[in-house]
């Protein structure tokens, strides 16, 4: 069964979390949740499906740029490429007109990542796996013939990849195994955004607790005062056994980074995220050696695998978080997982928004049981937002994701989701009293 | 006479340069300049234009991320937002929801630039001035306004901003009059195209030599064989008084990068370009280190200052190639320019393309006159490409750019060029006969 790739379809879905102040963060006061969402279909009646992740105005440049790589896929061998998604990723990432609008960042290279992703949902549902055992049971040379390592190779070449994913080769079986039956550790983000009242912040601390999490997540960088005050509170509430953490969504200075989070010292924290520009790699360095033990935690917004490079490369970050849908999908994703198992640092993927628990699982499934082998300091970002939008919502049991079992990707929303929040179309959009995008009744939210 | 910013008119413009191989280089083989148009009117019947360059494909992009921006500027009061072109800058870079799409970098960013550029194209049409003597005749304190030290304080705060133009002020009023006596130097990369033939490249070294041109730019990275013959020919036909610089488009290693350049030590090089990505500031540091006393230059693809900052801090470059098109305006160009003075780094604009040339010019004419003082190791790219699009086309004259007289910033396209080429509609394309986007007749073209 070959054909060919036809065109897409591609939908501006957009949820309208902004009317709760879901996901409302220093950086962020009101997003609106979106995909541009592809379905990449072939002429045997196949499809694959990914998204570009948006908060919402400019889901529809996301969009153009989704139809912009189309004209590269559209008429290809779906069999041959399919065998050789190295080779997809090359011709998408590498195009030569549209490399200008990057290089290898921004709305292009999220598009590009959009469409490997959805390449690779077709592949997971045609050898009937959830993507993470898929990529799982790659060998080591299939694996790094996935791999770019283009502008890498001072740091990390082929061969030294193939040692890496060897070195992992044994008890692969069991670690797979092991995932089935036990799952991922999570830690959840859903107690504390910024726009929630203190009062909605401890229910939902309570509430994490009561459902097994051990690590939570709370933002901060609108206040200096505030702050201390809120992360206290919650370091109150949850005694000293819970790790805490906390994400300044970038808004401070390299300085400013630094006395802040030593002012948060008696709280005992894990991580802070983004304390200030994604793009300043000397300056997340700066704030590494300022305010360690507590570790520098960034990459939701790192354009790609070269910045990557030098941020765990300098020591820059402590956590690396990686994102389904920032960089050019599943192929960027190995590179940057095996970038972070050479220098021995976890991996802690950046999840929320909608669709990207679904999807990031999977990488982070495949890293313990194929790259880094170890679970100790890595937890999966949970976020109890619009799950149920997809057909395979992800799931947490006890603090931990449990392991993705349909064919696929993760990312396939449910047809009546895309319909009703299609936008400006779709009735979520056009009825007149607004809705809310989703209950007050799931463990977190 | 006041009013308010109304809607766009926002144009898709392509010229099939790749039918020639104008433009040719390692990396882009097969360049389309293009540039989505921007044309920002008034309620009064005032008007800038600005646009954001690319080489063809995806060129509907950055029309939609242009559009996506309008949004933030109709309605807007116009003498409002002339009198703080600086808080035009945040309310356009850090518009909390586009910002997930870079943030500030890629097409949106680019898109930021062009309605950033098409306003100051305004108020310079307005005072009557063209826009680089429009900023040189700002005082330090009206300049600094402009610039958002967001993430750049750890290395330029304003106070220090304001010291070093400050310390520019004396002699400015000499300086203006000098650039609209003598301009400013220029380098040419029309001659070393890598898709020329050898006689090609030749007959064009030549006549740039006839024209006045002292300093000379080759492509190379395709193969280091042919790159060393080419070298090697050019410096033997322009002799050991003028300047030879390289530009390997970002094609190679790091590693590679320094043994290649070292193999062309025997030539004399003044730099070389895009040795590597350019978001590689440690790979670009390395290859500064290894390839000394030969210069390391990058810019054009480089997304913000936040990465300029890196580049000049590390001493990763030593030749700093502001682009007018890539970072959002003329607003980051000056924050790019004081920190570039601030490590005393020339800076030796990129242009080229479509009406890069005629933007950039006004950057480097007005980093003369208000910000470095200088033009020792300073050159404007030249390019003799489709300049007669330009209502005010650059002027070379003995190897100098002439001082531009037009009130604005030099990015209004004549009308009958926007119709002519207007993509894929206008006759340029929709003609079954190919036509030469230029003539031969120009001095180095």
């Amino acid at each position: 069964m070959s054909g060919v790739f036809e065109p897409f379809t591609v939908v501006d879905v957009r949820f309208p979390t902004s009317r709760d102040l879901d996901g409302s963060d220093a950086m962020n006061p009101d997003p609106d949740y979106s995909a541009a969402y592809v379905e990449v279909p072939t002429s045997t009646g196949e499809s694959g499906v990914g998204f570009v992740f948006t908060i919402g105005r400019g889901n529809e440049v996301a969009v153009s740029a989704i139809r912009a790589v189309e004209d590269l896929v559209v008429g290809l061998d779906v069999d041959a490429t399919l065998a050789d998604l190295g080779g997809l990723w090359k011709r998408l990432v590498h195009d030569s007109q549209l490399r200008w609008l990057g290089p290898e960042k921004g709305v292009v290279h999220m598009a590009v990542g959009a469409v490997v992703n959805a390449v690779w949902d077709l592949r997971a549902k045609r050898e009937g796996k959830p993507l993470w055992r898929l990529l799982a049971e790659l060998s080591p040379e299939e694996t790094v013939a996935l791999v770019d390592f283009r502008h890498l190779t001072d740091v990390l070449d082929e061969d030294r990849a193939l040692e890496l994913l060897r070195a992992a080769e044994p008890g692969k079986a069991a670690r797979i195994a092991e995932l089935e039956e036990h799952g991922y550790p999570a830690y959840t983000t859903s107690a504390g955004w910024l726009g929630y009242s203190d009062e909605k912040v401890r229910r939902l601390v309570r509430e994490a607790l009561d459902d097994g999490f051990t690590h939570l997540k709370l933002k901060v960088g609108a206040d200096a005062d505030d702050d201390a005050r809120r992360v206290g509170m919650v370091r109150e509430l949850v005694g000293p056994d819970v790790r805490l953490s906390i994400d300044a969504n970038q808004v401070w200075e390299v300085p400013e980074a630094v006395s802040t989070v030593a002012r948060l010292a008696p709280y005992d924290l894990t991580w802070v995220e983004e304390p200030t520009s994604p793009d300043d790699i000397l300056g997340l360095r700066a704030v590494a050696e300022g305010v360690a033990p507590v570790l520098v935690a960034t990459g939701e917004h790192v354009a790609n695998r070269i910045v990557f490079k030098q941020l765990l490369a300098t020591g820059a970050i402590g956590v690396c978080q990686i994102d389904a849908c920032r960089v050019a999908g599943v192929n960027e994703n190995i590179a940057i997982l095996l970038l972070a198992a050479q220098h021995g640092v976890p991996v802690c993927p950046h999840a929320g928004g909608v669709g990207l628990c679904e999807v990031v699982q999977h990488l982070s499934f495949f890293d313990y049981a194929a790259v880094s082998g170890s679970q100790e300091g890595r937890w999966i970002e949970f976020v109890d937002h619009l799950h149920e939008h997809f057909v395979e919502p992800a799931r947490i049991e006890r603090g931990r994701y449990t392991a993705p079992r349909l064919p696929g990707s993760g990312a396939q929303l449910l047809d009546a989701s895309v319909e009703r929040y299609r936008y400006p179309d779709g009735p979520a959009w056009t009825d007149t009293v607004a809705e809310p995008t989703h209950t007050e009744l799931t463990p977190a939210g």
